[in-house]
């Protein structure tokens, strides 16, 4: 089953509880509540699927797990507040990798001001093995700042981006994918400063190609990105900028009426592209991305977290 | 790793956050807020561990899942709010089981009023096969209810429990550890008609030897209960009664100035024991079973939910 698939089914029954202020499908959920706004939303590591425990430590992957979990905080502009964590873990993980685990996944989420305030912990059966799965669920809210949602991209808008994109990976498993800062202030201080201008927001965990269509999708416009425009790390081509995922970088949409800062919370702030009216109906709404003036379609390029059709 | 050691690592390096009011080591943790206590916590199920989807549908784990999550919600006399669901599937799943397991998850917490608004789902690598995950977060509110904690039973209370106890798990592997209701308006009740009487509360998960254990070292008290007094599932022995687990029935400590009513959301409301102090300091906290004029330590008997040792 394709994660696509899935989604449209979760959209379709969505539930209409008039407590659900921002239902399933942004980055997380909100909750109407009478102090403002929470957020809240989960996100699971696997190893080999989001990690190699082969290649990465037990804190590293922690770590990593609470980052992905509240960059989507950030991808909202909320406060974080409080974290819980799930692990399943092989018979044979041992007691110090577990304390090793534990430790970074608390200390981590301490330093990110959203403690662990709760968890559950559990062993594969002996006769049904599995790898380690980690799952993290995050509360944060509003504090003053209406949640930035993905619908709200409009023709006319600017595209704009966080630091560098692309070349997350290293050969030996290591990499910005374990060492990325979820950017909870620069979203912050982009909301503060943007105000209702900052028209939609999400953070790049699947590639700029997969992310921008949700973007895209969820506002019913194209998005078009020059390629020469894109801050890439390293020796990453526009391509893998485009598409090689665990940027965790802040992508947004700025209306046409405000100055857009150069940096956010000491973090580069690029503009890469403009939003337009939808070109081909047919085909709905489009990433493209123009390249020594030829027009390239990106749309879904990226990674599908849910993995291998079934 | 024992589940006891590993709680008390947890304990040792808890957050000292002022936004934390409860912290790990209750049924859920609860953080201040400005709009009173907000009550969180996490519960996995897993294939092999907690349920056997050999012999038991996707749905009915679905929805076994998401009970126990609301259950210790039901144990702190909370309001639910809102659920996320991650699950991680086994390669050859299938899109039928799959939406099958969503939708059973999403209409039960709709039932309880707690609704789904967020979730994960990923595909477990080829290369590293595992069960079925499937774990459920829960956030609730104390909506005028001070959270009832685990700490506050004293000598003197009466012990009293709600519905029956034992039996829980059938040969065929169905039974009442799947079709329980989460003792939320129980709860709710009790905790209005007793207000600052009822001094502790508990679920029924793992056991009453084992939960009871964690209401008697938490609060520093021996509990002392009537074999005779207890209400029992079908042919359940009072053993059984004690350690069967997964009863999900709520266990409470209740001051002495105070009328106990015979139900609670109709629910038969049964006194069966007493709270004392610990008779033996150098064994600490106990359950005591009495039986025939004879006492039985019961203390821990019941589940071990992390599993093997490692």
């Amino acid at each position: 089953m394709r994660e696509s698939d899935f989604l449209r089914h979760v959209a379709q029954t969505a539930t209409g509880d008039p407590r659900v202020l921002i239902p399933p499908g942004d980055d997380l959920a909100a909750l109407t509540t009478p102090c403002g706004p929470l957020l809240t939303g989960v996100d699971q590591l696997i190893d080999g699927r989001h990690v190699d425990l082969d290649r990465v430590s037990a804190a590293a992957a922690g770590r990593k797990a609470v980052r992905r979990c509240i960059s989507d905080l950030a991808a909202m502009a909320a406060r974080p507040w409080a974290t819980l964590a799930a692990v399943v873990l092989p018979s044979d993980f041992g007691s110090s990798r577990t304390i090793e685990l534990f430790d970074a996944v608390r200390v981590d989420c301490e330093r990110l001001s959203c403690p662990l305030v709760g968890g559950d912990i559990a062993i594969h059966a002996a006769d049904r093995p599995g790898p380690l799965v980690l799952s993290i669920s995050v509360i944060g809210h509003a504090d003053g700042i209406a949640p930035v949602r993905r619908t709200g991209a409009r023709p006319g808008d600017r595209l704009v981006v966080t630091g560098r994109l692309g070349a997350t990976l290293a050969p030996d498993g290591t990499g910005h994918h374990l060492e990325f800062e979820p950017r909870v202030e620069a979203a912050r201080e982009l909301a503060s400063t943007l105000g209702a201008e900052l028209h939609a927001m999400i953070d790049l965990s699947d590639g700029l190609g997969r992310d921008g269509a949700a973007v895209a999708r969820a506002s019913g416009v194209d998005l078009n990105i020059q390629a020469s425009l894109l801050p890439r790390r390293g020796s990453a081509t526009w391509r893998e900028a485009m598409s090689d995922g665990e940027d965790y970088e802040l992508f947004a949409a700025v209306g046409p009426d405000v100055a857009i800062p150069s940096a956010v919370d000491r973090i580069p702030l690029t503009v890469i592209g403009t939003v337009e009216a939808v070109a081909d109906g047919q085909a709905g709404p489009r990433v493209r991305v123009t390249a020594d003036g030829e027009s390239h379609d990106l749309t879904d390029a990226g990674w599908d977290h849910v993995g291998d059709e079934s």
